[in-house]
């Protein structure tokens, strides 16, 4: 029930494929179903503050189990999750976080990317996940 | 294709004599093309509590390599980077960080500066930059 | 003069063949010269807890640009360096953290594993830095 | 009764000099009586990873009021000031901080050095305090 390295690499390599084709650089990382880094890639040339963001919304998708920016919705001001950003050592809440299932259904991890716009970052993320 | 001291320390003469000219007192930090601090300086008088924002603006200019206010403008509620400062510890994204470039264009690290309103921190960090 | 992500994979494949062969189960992460993480690989069933010390056996390999076994040896009770583990936000200063260098001899980047005993570490980031 | 930028320029500037002439590459950090940064200067292809060892020298030197090598000698295992490190988030207690005093006698701030054996980090720091 949890990402093996083989499956984090596999998601990686289609998410770099995927950027490559949408003509993105991107920071791209892997969390397995506690939370924690299994693998990542930043492609050359990435922006550099997109690496701690690509892995805080891999570990927000899992924390939640949901993609990124739906908990973004509910984080807005006066919204009922206003400002949980603050929590888990800090969140990432727009798009580019994405869970990871198995083909039980069940979510074995999660992937995030961050590199160009939230909707190419999105993009890229639920290839990675798909490929799985 | 990084900053070199002697650059940074030319900078940061550029800038304190643009303080200078518009009356204000700046904290100016210069980071290399990995965001790690090469120069610092903190005129006497300046705000204390802009120290950690002029180094968290120049980080912030290099991790994305564009101007902080340019982010600033995209993390506001309901934009697409809402609350994106959680990330790397902690970003600036108000005017007043400027990546610098080198002859060719190449990034090779960025200036913040903060110790008065945004529009003169930008103009100062400004001065700083093309200073190169 | 910085690590491409394609030698950096390529040092962690060669990294976690060498794994396999003497049959321990590693964390490989890899930095690039500005001390930025690159590339990262857990093997399925690694120590969590050595997740984050590859990662800081990468960086202070590189903060220092030397083995990190060597500043180990330096911050012993009584010894010159002496808790220098507090700096940084935290080093990790036994085996297993390797610099990588180009044909040149430049440092671009630096190898951290950890998994197994110290020289286990070791033996595997050497080979992982060798592959480049 | 606090360092003024154009003191702490100079004792820089004479720090760097020192540097040159002993063959080393420095990371110098100076700070004020409030134990805050004022100016720094890395040299190019100084050890990153004494950017931070710089910093944290000569803030232990003003937290103490005394040479760091001094309470390093009391937080050795057994000693009265075991582990002090831990506090004000890390400091450094090998030689290489140093207090900065006035004509008086009184201490206006503090300079910090890293980049070489712990002899060489003081005897620059040494001459840079002095410079003043």
């Amino acid at each position: 029930m949890n990402i093996t390295l083989q499956q984090a690499e596999k998601a990686i390599e289609a998410a770099k494929q995927k950027a490559v084709a949408i003509d993105t650089k991107m920071n791209i990382a892997i969390v397995d179903a506690g939370a924690n880094l299994v693998a990542f890639g930043r492609m050359d040339g990435a922006w550099l503050g997109s690496l701690d963001i690509s892995i805080k919304k891999a570990k927000t998708a899992r924390y939640f189990d949901m993609n990124t920016g739906i908990v973004g919705e509910l984080s807005q001001p006066g919204g009922s999750l206003y400002n949980i950003e603050h929590s888990n050592n800090g969140l990432i809440t727009f798009p580019g976080g994405v869970p990871i299932k198995n083909d039980a259904g069940d979510i074995i991890g999660a992937i995030g990317v961050s590199g160009s716009s939230v909707e190419n970052d999105h993009a890229v993320a639920e290839t990675g996940a798909l490929a799985i």
